[in-house]
């Protein structure tokens, strides 16, 4: 048997180490909104990804932390100004920053916890420090690009599917993506390698955001936890909408049209109706079909891995749990 | 004669540098905002003190290039995102980001300019980049806190001169210091040395605000450029303010109470009231007192740098120039 870690044993290395990252300085008013989002908990996905493409190398974890620590404070910086962006209530099922506070403490306490992420960052072996740099900056702007991309969306016309997969890969595979890449950095695996995690991050990053889009509105609300349909209510233009829109005839496309002009609809009506056209296009097995896809160019990539198989176990595990969404 | 580079041909130099940290790439919604806010000029003299000071040792100064362009980038980011938290209408004359775009657009070109400022530091000499991360990350960190203060203060109901200074430290000061102290790290200067540079940003920072608190109410229109005692109308607590509070009657302090309540009284009118109270009490010699005492700490700084007298030649200017109000 080898002893790489499992993810459980990872959390609880990472919970400890944000705890250690955490801070009470003034101004409470700067500092508290950051203890505050890093206590809604959350998986700490990308953090453990860290460490475990650093474990699956059998380098020392413990030099992956800051890394992995500066990834997950990256990652809350961006909810809590992405919050501000989409005028989100509700984080976690908790009170968003900008709500519980308001919206200027949410940009500043934001940009403080971006300062706070590079601090861990800069805490790597300086050895890797410029390689682990340009990885995450350009992850960063990315995940910005990302970010920009979606809000256009909101009132683009016509969104390809090219174009929405390049933001769902921005917006949120890069920083798996990276995470990964990270670890691998720190355990000086090989260029090639390196490449398969990214690349492995990337694809299973774009199958979970599809199942994602499917579950949204296939999926039964127990297991989901929240409203169904909800992206066909406000028209958010996902894999599945974005499908419907490719394949629809004349017919179709009126019935979309009308529905996704407006977001004052009854519900149940316009979920039906757009759920019945949604069926005759087969977009749910069509969006599926994608995302297997992805999920097997990831498998391929962590096959190009090498590592021997049973140290591969705990990403093998990992990518099993995230598409059946424990996350 | 030394060969050190004057003010203006440093900013010679900056200009082609911040030239090519500027970008075209899509999305446009995110980098245009960049482009736009660099566009608006600025003396650039954060940049430049980088690059002074590496200059005083006789270092190549395109070594301290990348760090220079990072503490502009940053300084815009700042500019960028406090223009939001302040509701500012203009900046430098011209429409501020989140009035000529929006609001979410500020925030997030914001955030990518923060990335571009990191991405421009790592360029440095690895063997300089820990100790200059470790500078910019704190000096980045208590920007915010400097704002955070300054918001505070807003509703605050007295601020002591203790807390003013600690705002304006963390708000202005601490960034040309590090400027300074940074481009002394490229050049390998002393720790000594290094101190003292920073040091001397900071009183000459504290300086600076103080200067441009007591013009605000006591400079002439034409010098100033902005509404006469701006500052007071809009009830904002500057040293001259504080120092009023400090040491009114109590009759002094029901004047003082009775126009700072509100903005909404006739400018003239309350200017005047205000301004005979601050006559009465010589705030305006008093806050020059102080604004003096800093500029000599600094000067001492200058002076105690082991460097020969006409290498500090350029900075010596740059502080002469900064306290009339050339910047």
């Amino acid at each position: 048997m080898s002893n790489i870690k499992s993810i459980a044993e990872l959390q609880v290395i990472l919970k400890s180490a944000l705890k250690e990252a955490s801070f009470v300085p003034k101004p409470a008013e700067l500092y508290d909104p950051i203890s505050y989002i890093l206590s809604l908990g959350g998986k700490r996905l990308r953090p453990a990804l860290v460490l475990m493409a650093t474990d699956m190398y059998g380098a020392d974890i413990n030099a992956a932390i800051p890394q992995a620590v500066g990834i997950e404070l990256f990652h809350n910086f961006t909810l809590m100004h992405d919050d501000i962006m989409d005028a989100a209530p509700l984080r976690r099922g908790q009170t968003t920053v900008h709500e519980k506070w308001n919206t200027n403490i949410g940009i500043l306490s934001g940009d403080a916890l971006f300062v706070k992420a590079y601090q861990s960052i800069v805490k790597a072996d300086p050895k890797h420090l410029v390689a682990l740099m340009d990885l995450f900056n350009q992850t960063a702007l990315e995940v910005c690009e990302g970010q920009q991309y979606d809000m256009n969306f909101e009132t683009q016309e016509r969104v390809s599917m090219s174009e929405y997969l390049q933001m769902i890969t921005f917006k949120t595979a890069v920083l798996l993506a990276c995470a990964l890449k990270s670890g691998a950095l720190v355990a000086d695996a090989s260029a090639k390698d390196q490449q398969h995690l990214y690349d492995f991050g990337i694809h299973i990053g774009l199958a979970f955001q599809l199942m994602d889009d499917i579950l949204d509105v296939y999926g039964s609300q127990a297991d989901f936890g929240k409203q169904i349909a909800g992206d066909i209510l406000c028209n958010k233009k996902t894999c599945l909408y974005i499908k419907a829109y490719e394949t629809a005839s004349a017919e179709q496309l009126e019935i979309l049209d009308y529905y996704f002009a407006s977001v004052n609809f009854p519900a149940k009506e316009k979920i039906e109706k757009v759920m019945d056209v949604y069926a005759q296009l087969n977009v749910q097995s069509l969006c599926k079909e994608m995302m297997d896809t992805h999920f097997a160019i990831a498998q391929k990539h962590l096959q190009g891995l090498e590592v021997s198989e049973d140290r591969k176990a705990t990403l093998q595990e990992f990518a099993q749990l995230l598409m059946v969404r424990v996350n």
